[in-house]
C-alpha cells in the first residue's frame, strides 16, 4: 500500500523558467489522478515521464489560469494521440464551457468521451468512488469558488496467512473470499477458527489532501483530520500576512497551523510567491509550528506507505 | 536597417520539452511584434530574455491551439505585471470570446486596453500601418480560416551627406528635413544643388513574410514577391505529401517551391511534424528547388540588413 504525490509544478501565478504553476500528479491504488493543470502541464509530465494514457481523472481547484490554463492543450493532445478511454473533470461551472468554445472554434471534437462534472457545492461531498478510494471535496476560501481534494484508499481485504490456513484441510480455494472479508471459519464440527487466526489485517488504508488556493481556514480541518499527507498552500511568509489576507492566501505559519491542528503526518509547502527567492524560508517557518513540513519542488515524488 | 525573427517555437501540434509549438518575435524599426502564441510561449519569452513590455502588436494567423493556447496565459501574466499599454491583438473572428470567457470565470480583467482587431477577409489587406512599417494580410489555405503576415519597412529619409552639405554656408539647419525627404536645394542666386549631391540614399527597406499553416498555395506568391526573409511552413516532407494534402500543410519542396517563385532572398522553414527526428532532411529536400533555404531552431535569432 503506497500512496506516491509527484509535483509538476507549484508556483504560483506567472510561470518562468523552471518555476511552473500548479498541476500535481497523484498515484493511489489503481488510479494515476492529475490535480489542477497550469499553463505547460503536459510538457511537465513528459518531462518527468508520466504515461499520459493512465490519466483518467483531473480535478481542478478553482478558475484562476495558473490552475488550469494547461488544460485544453492537454485535452487537444489526448486527441491527437487517439485516445480512446473516457476522462473525467471534476471542476467548477464554466470550465466546460471555456473547453468547448476552443474545441468548436478549432472546428475539433474529442473522439473519446470527455465527461465534465460540475462542482458547485459549498459542504464537503462525495464526488468519486469505486472500491478502492472515495475522493471528497474540501471547500476552501478564496477569492473565487474553490475545492480542495481529500483522496482516501478504502480498507483492503485481509490477508491470507497462508501457512496458517494450511493447517485446516476444511479450508477450500472458495472459502478464501470470506477469509479476506474477515468472517470466521466455522468446521463441520461446529468449531469457530476466530479469522484473525487464519489472515493479517491488511496495511492502514492513506489519505491525501490538496489543499490549494485558500486563505487559512480552521474549519477544514475536521474534514482532513488524521490525514497522512498534506498539501497546503503558503503563497506568502508572515511579513506579508496583510497580503495573504488581501488576496486570499495562506502564510508558511498558518499552513503548519492547519496540519498540527488535522493531525497530519507530513505536510508538503507549495504555490510560492514569485516575490520569494529562498523557500527554505517556508519551510523553516511552518516547522515552528509542524515540524515534519517539507517543500513541494518540480519534479519531485512524495512517497508515503 | 535590421530584421531581426526570434524563434520561440517552431513544431507542429503537441508540445513536448525542447519542442514548442508556433511562436515568434519579429524586432522591425521601432516595434517587437508576437507572431502566433502556442502554449508555454510566455516562458520562452523569459527564456530568451525578450522583454514582455516591449510587445504591443500580436498577430495569431488562426485558431489551432498550437498557435494560441498560450496567449491567454501571457495576457493574465500581463495583467499580473501591472501593465497599462495598450495591447492589440489580431486574429480570427472567435479568439476575443475565448479570452473573456476566461477572464470573466475568474473574476479578472485587463487593467491595460487590450484591443482585438477581428481578420476576415478572403484577400490581401492593409491591417497596420506607422510611419516605420505596414502590414498586411497573406490569405492561407488551412483546414481553418488562417492567414499569413507580410511585414514591411517603409523607406526611410535619405541621409545628409555632412560633409558635401557643410561646402554650401547657405544651407541652414532648417533646411535638412527637406534635404532628407529628396528636394533640391535651390541657392540665393537661382543655381540648383540636386539632393544627390547633397544626401545618401537611404538603406532599402526590408519585408518578412511569416505563412503557417498552409497548403501549398502558389498565388501567395504575387503578396510576398521578392520579399526578403520568408518562414515557410514545411510540416512533412514530401513522403508524406499526402497526408500535407488531407491536413492542410505543405513539404519542404513546396515551401522551397513557393520561396523560388516569389524572389525571397532567405527561407526559413518551421511547423516539423513530430513524426521526424531528423530535420536536416527538411533543409536538404527544400534545398534541391532554393538553396537558401535554413531550419527554424527555438531560440535562434535570423538577422537580415
Amino acid at each position: 500500500m503506497s500512496l506516491k504525490l509527484t509535483i509538476l509544478g507549484c508556483h504560483s501565478a506567472t510561470p518562468r523558467v523552471n518555476a511552473h504553476p500548479t498541476a500535481q500528479i497523484l498515484k493511489i491504488k489503481n488510479h494515476t489522478i492529475l490535480i489542477d493543470c497550469g499553463e505547460g502541464t503536459q510538457v511537465q509530465l513528459r518531462r518527468y515521464k508520466i504515461s499520459f494514457s493512465k490519466i483518467k481523472h483531473i480535478f481542478i481547484s478553482h478558475l484562476h489560469g495558473d490552475h488550469y490554463f494547461g488544460l485544453i492543450g492537454l485535452i487537444s493532445t489526448f486527441g491527437l494521440l487517439n485516445r480512446e478511454k473516457e476522462l473525467h473533470i471534476y471542476a467548477p461551472e464554466g470550465l466546460q464551457d471555456i473547453i468547448e468554445l476552443q474545441m468548436n472554434l478549432s472546428q475539433s471534437r474529442a473522439n473519446f468521451p470527455l465527461i465534465f462534472h460540475v462542482l458547485n457545492g459549498t459542504a464537503s461531498e462525495l464526488i468519486f468512488e469505486d472500491k478502492n478510494i472515495s475522493i471528497k471535496t474540501i471547500p476552501l476560501t478564496h477569492r473565487v469558488y474553490t475545492n480542495g481534494f481529500l483522496f482516501k484508499e478504502k480498507l483492503a481485504l485481509r490477508k491470507l496467512d497462508i501457512e496458517a490456513v494450511s493447517k485446516f484441510p476444511e479450508i477450500e480455494t472458495c472459502d478464501y473470499h470470506n477469509l479476506k472479508k474477515g468472517k470466521d471459519f466455522i468446521k463441520k464440527d461446529g468449531i469457530l477458527i476466530p479469522n484473525n487466526k487464519l489472515t493479517f489485517a491488511p496495511p492502514k488504508p492513506l489519505s491525501y489532501a490538496f489543499c490549494s488556493d485558500t486563505s487559512y481556514k480552521p474549519n477544514i480541518v475536521k474534514i482532513i483530520k488524521n490525514v497522512d499527507l498534506l498539501y497546503h498552500e503558503s503563497t506568502f511568509l508572515s511579513d506579508r500576512k496583510d497580503l495573504a489576507i488581501k488576496t486570499g492566501h495562506s502564510t508558511a505559519k498558518q499552513a503548519g497551523e492547519i496540519a498540527l491542528m488535522a493531525n497530519a503526518k507530513l505536510l508538503i509547502l507549495g504555490h510560492f510567491s514569485n516575490r520569494y527567492r529562498n523557500l527554505k524560508a517556508f519551510q523553516l517557518e511552518s516547522q515552528e509550528i509542524f515540524e515534519n513540513t517539507l517543500l513541494a519542488v518540480e519534479g519531485k515524488t512524495f512517497e508515503i506507505g
